[in-house]
């Protein structure tokens, strides 16, 4: 792979991933969408199968991480560190993409976020916070335990993909190409579609707290874009807690790292 | 692969599409249904699932295409246009045939639609509009928004389908056929499950604004039909909005076909 | 494949599925369930699963068809017909053992249905009438339109699942044997899955009008069941209605099969 | 496989499969989690990925029990039971060790679950009992029929599990080793995928009447847990119902191999 390579299919596949994520969350947000107040069962599903796209689609450029938290883990798993820095790249520029193009799907919402019927005191309606569609906001805004929760859900993340991407090795078509690469390993076969599962998994499981980030590019790419967007009303883009989904999956997928090759 | 096969494959494929994605709608709108208001990820996995019975079906004879959109992704991926009208023959045939089909197996509930079970004051029952069970209607009517969302919406079925399918080509039982043909790449394998999935995601993420028409066929076929139908107080076919789920995901496919050759 | 395997495994096989089948019905059905009234979604999931577990029980000894409407279009298309029989009987006293199984795993919850905490005019607690459990109620009930919509219902299993079967004979450990047998189409691989996730998608398409028996030993041998067993309060076992869940699915299987052979 | 690597697979592996289980009963139960009330489809798919996240994990080491009742099982099937104590003690500490990790997820939860916001009359907060995160408990107390039920459902997930393996041996890369072991089937495949959707069915099918602990481990480890922990109000941890969810599913893995052996 070359550094161009892994640079364009960690961009389009993240793109991909967050179009999907921040999608489903404007999908049960936003007024005015077929999906609104459809459930966690859709958030989570939309994730997971937003990794199953961006995933499958990077996997023949890249291998498809979309994830620091997963670069980081393989990095330490293989002990290749001199290419991680193309994936954040990549992944960062990729998120930031994927937040624009969800704004654009959801370009009439958004608008219609804002109007507000009635000026007068009767009928006036309220906007809704726009953030929680791009970024991460906690339930219970406690930084220890907010920490805790991303670390240990990345770990949960990032150590069955450890076993799950080493013990297929041997097998013909398995995904998600470890940092060195290798043409067997990349694009096709069941793997991603297994982290798709997962994903879904550390949805439904571990997401009530904070929201899942699990993933740095996922968290902060949005949040910048949040920042910038013209969307009218759209409420605060709480960087007091961005350290927080940055900081935890980044230590998450190191443990993660550090745990697989222990015990494997 | 005939013309023949490829007309059989996708009229049937499409069909049975189309009856599973019409079928899951008339099965969470109309009345004297069991899964009446069954939510949004019913309608998800109703049409991915359509999506798995169709192309499955359709793999051995002609790939499984079922939508104009990935005819015109994979044709412009393999730059062999001969044989386009041929699928988008089969694929508007099988549309429609669908569109009956789900008629037929809800023909009670449509009936029951229009019984209006008091005509004084106190109790009528007012008729559910059935556009909604047969073709795509906007949240917010916005030609130029609901034309991104389709654009967009079809990019992110295509692009994936299209590395998917590039990237498994060497692996045993993909499915998928491409225009060209090739007898190892039909009908078996997970390809088709993986785009089913994709679908689903699809559906929860970006299907909130225009419910996701992402393929002519399968918007125009079903519009069409509903037009000719006799079912009483169906109310309008729309045909106002009906180019935009044409034009929109051809442009989709167009442009998944051009990024897939770009990129990669 | 001896006849005792086939009889064996088409009788431990719908067993299993038809305790998956009817306890989903128990579990969103009964007071004091857990999971009360959660919904089509977790019906249509449960029942599709329960396909997954008998069939690939089954499947080593007999291919898994569970339901005489599978046995029929695989005849049609084999011309097979000498072992149809075993199918039947293994199929009909499975289900039969699968309703007094799904009736032991809720047999609290089905004594709590009459237990009336009230005789006095104030709280009286209606039992819920119980067939719904066991077998299939239409919605509407008008025999015309039920009997197409089990036979549209039906053939949309048995044509993809004949398609599935049939261009995957050449893919190693793919499942779902046919009459005649052959060692390397039994048990193992993906086809069962698939066809599992095609059920799912008939529920929340197709299931709305009546229930989607699609499957003749399904309906019958749960309604014997429920009409031997000594529930209190049970409710009628509606036999004028028991024909067309034989009749529909029979016809459905006989014109799967007769359509895939035509086409492929 | 070694006792050690047998030991630290099994923990590691229920200790995921604890946390995510734990986890999707936290998420719906206590207050300020994001998917608080999202119903019994997320807790059914909630367990079933987290079968899949542990057992993949664990597969290299162990193959993936996670469960007393599948090694009781297998050790019938194989009649190799001299490595079945190491499974029990790695599986037994992985299901203490994964209640804490749960908690910690959910750990501002657990605090704010107690702090009454209001000790005059009018606004009292009630704290949620915190049982039901750890362990199961019946919704009927009654314990022929709650071991009854234990019983079946710990049959129907193992009966399947060994058919599913058994007839998948000859197949390249299937998962869930048998105590003996061979490389061939360690950790990859998707004999895993296939047995994580099996515990979603035996969840959404047959946990109505108990909560389906269908594993000892997971039942009695978290109790442990729960008992220990320091939840303010976190109320009682049901010693007197804490044997049926042990000797039920011991029952029931030993009747699915005796089942098994008779029949296959």
């Amino acid at each position: 792979m070359t550094n161009g390579d892994i640079f364009v299919g960690e961009m389009i596949g993240t793109a991909i991933l967050i179009l999907f994520g921040a999608g489903v969350c404007a999908a049960v947000t936003l007024r005015f969408s077929k999906a609104r107040a459809a459930g966690w069962v859709v958030i989570a599903f939309g994730w997971g199968f937003g990794v199953l796209a961006g995933a499958y689609t990077a996997a023949p450029l890249s291998g498809g991480h979309l994830n620091p938290a997963v670069t980081f883990g393989l990095a330490v798993d293989t002990g290749v560190w001199d290419k991680v820095w193309v994936y954040l790249l990549g992944q960062i520029t990729g998120a930031m993409i994927g937040a624009v193009l969800a704004y654009l799907v959801y370009l009439a919402q958004f608008q219609a976020n804002v109007r507000k019927t009635g000026t007068t005191e009767g009928t006036v309606d309220e906007p809704v916070p726009t953030l929680g569609i791009f970024s991460t906001i906690p339930e219970i805004r406690n930084p220890v335990a907010n920490l805790i929760t991303e670390i240990l859900a990345t770990i949960a993340l990032v150590l069955p993909l450890l076993a799950l991407v080493g013990s297929n090795r041997h097998v013909e078509g398995i995904g998600i190409g470890l940092i060195e690469g290798g043409e067997g390993i990349y694009g096709s076969g069941i793997a991603i579609l297994l982290v798709s599962f997962l994903v879904v998994g550390i949805g439904l499981s571990l997401g009530g707290p904070t929201g899942y980030a699990i993933n740095p590019a996922r968290d902060l790419g949005p949040r910048i874009i949040h920042a910038i967007l013209p969307i009218p009303n759209k409420g605060t883009s709480d960087w007091g807690y961005s350290w927080i989904p940055v900081v935890g999956p980044l230590i998450g997928g190191l443990l993660g790292g550090v745990i697989y090759n222990a015990a494997f």
